[in-house]
């Protein structure tokens, strides 16, 4: 069904394992999910996403699970099943509540009406919020 | 420029002007922005845009600020000038500091980098990921 | 500002003032807007556009003026500003109030909404909605 | 499949049990579809959202088969799958023909395109476009 | 499960197989796909969108391996199923390796992060990329 | 206007002016655009961005201006005004003409046209385009 195909480890060159073998060590986990298997059909890509991946969604000025609520957020926004379905279990598995699912899609849907309401009626933005 | 009329506190009717009102309690302020002058054209409307974003943007299981992150975050993926400036400035006002944004614009970038990578590749979704 | 020329009707080709010539008879006007000086660039894609619009535009199965509020749906939901503002003075023309136009939007935005809880939360299609 | 449990009128609180009654007697059925199932997550959203619904897809400047096409054009143009479903059945419960939804289909898939050729090709807004 | 009839050739007017002939033999094939046969509910659109797709996507100033690139760039970042499957088939029988495929999505993974980054911080356009 | 602070050199960290000098260098200009001076606030998107345009962009199966093309086919799709104006002005700058670049648009326009006739009919992806 994939449009390319899915590089098991067992398959894989030595440096596609090499970042196989680093996203499981950093995630505490004993599996590489489909994303990177697809990718791993260009190397360099693989790297380079695995590090941005890394970078992005390390703790920082906002937390890990703060951070897989916006992913979730752009997700669903943009309708992607994949990114729907293994970003929320990674959120699940960072703490994310039904309560705090169900109120983080709220205002996903909400963004998405007033958003259209905005550019639907294209009233000027008030010098007030421009900084 | 706009479509559609902007509606003034002075030009209001009793109905609209009870929105405006609570919307300037609520938010501690003395003016109302451009969009809920465009929805005044409708006051049905205009009601039920204000009760749902009283309703949705309240303290819950998630807080304020992580709501208008999250705000940002689909404003951004959407392309929404007005809301892009209107909620990064409600942000700031809540304590949004430029690290922040930063960081959350780049797990955006990043989501909206990946969500195409799935949806162009269209590998299966692991079972794994799967409630 | 354009990314290409705008090809005024002076210095435009016999070919492509003829697709101006049956633009401006067909609709009743004297003038050419934007979008066609700038497909003129491209005679066969300018002449193939203008034969879309004519023959989708049409009175059909459904009239002109629910045509052109599905085309103002759409621009909202895309953020087009250029097609926001053409498509919203045409249908103005065609009888649009300010009523007609908050509803329209109002359905938009809640069209926008309810699209991306389901796309986030992944529900199945119920088995009775399939034809 | 669905990230949210789907809340079945047996396991609902009498909350919940309260709109899908009303859901069912305004519509005239004895069923619930999953989209309701899954926001009586939050029966704060549920209300809200039903109460949206009732108020926005009503008959007024607009009918509601019109109403019921311009949530199928959003719904293309933003693919969700779900809402395309039911808003196509509900449309054909209120007379959608196959000669409309072509009619639909085709003014959606143009405004699509066209949308891009401004977006992409930049060219200025027309004066005469401006209210 | 597809929202209108699909009309086979077996069952089609002599208007559609008019197009569908056309179709086979532009393309050396002995078959339709289900594009065509949802479009021939509309002769008139089956028609126009087919006369559309023969011209834009014949060799000119770009060859047709190119034009097959851009349409799944298209539809991966618009997430069309159909399109993603049936242009990358189109693409693949016109010699996309694995390799281009490959740097393809990465450019459109890559601009539809920083195109997100752009609409979110709204820094002005650079008077020198202004034509 | 922007919502954060443009960096520009003579205010930069040492950290930020390397990354400056190597797209300078890289580019042979001697100027930064804002999208980078946006960046700059925060450095180590600064640097990952930069990175990952530079491995993408680069000749490889595909060439430069072809990356461009497809670049601007999904700024385009998404509406991004600065990215239209910066990857044209890149593209002018690898040899686009206004032929290619309409034929460009032409296969953008159509693209996402037919990607909403497949998302909004929902036909099944035909056996033989799955690989």
């Amino acid at each position: 069904m994939s449009l390319v195909r899915l590089v098991e480890y067992a398959d894989a060159s030595p440096e596609v394992r090499a970042v196989y073998d680093d996203i499981m060590a950093t995630r505490g986990t004993d599996w590489i999910n489909n994303f990177w298997k697809a990718l791993a059909n260009d190397p360099a890509t693989l790297q380079r996403l695995w590090d941005s991946v890394k970078q992005v969604m390390a703790p920082g000025a906002l937390d890990p699970l703060t951070k897989e609520m916006i992913y979730i957020a752009v997700s669903a926004t943009n309708n992607c099943e994949y990114c729907s379905y293994s970003h929320t279990a990674s959120a699940r598995a960072k703490g994310l509540s039904d309560a705090m699912l169900m109120e983080l899609m709220a205002v996903v849907g909400l963004a998405n009406e007033t958003n259209r309401l905005a550019n639907g009626l294209r009233f000027p933005v008030d010098a007030r919020f421009k900084p």
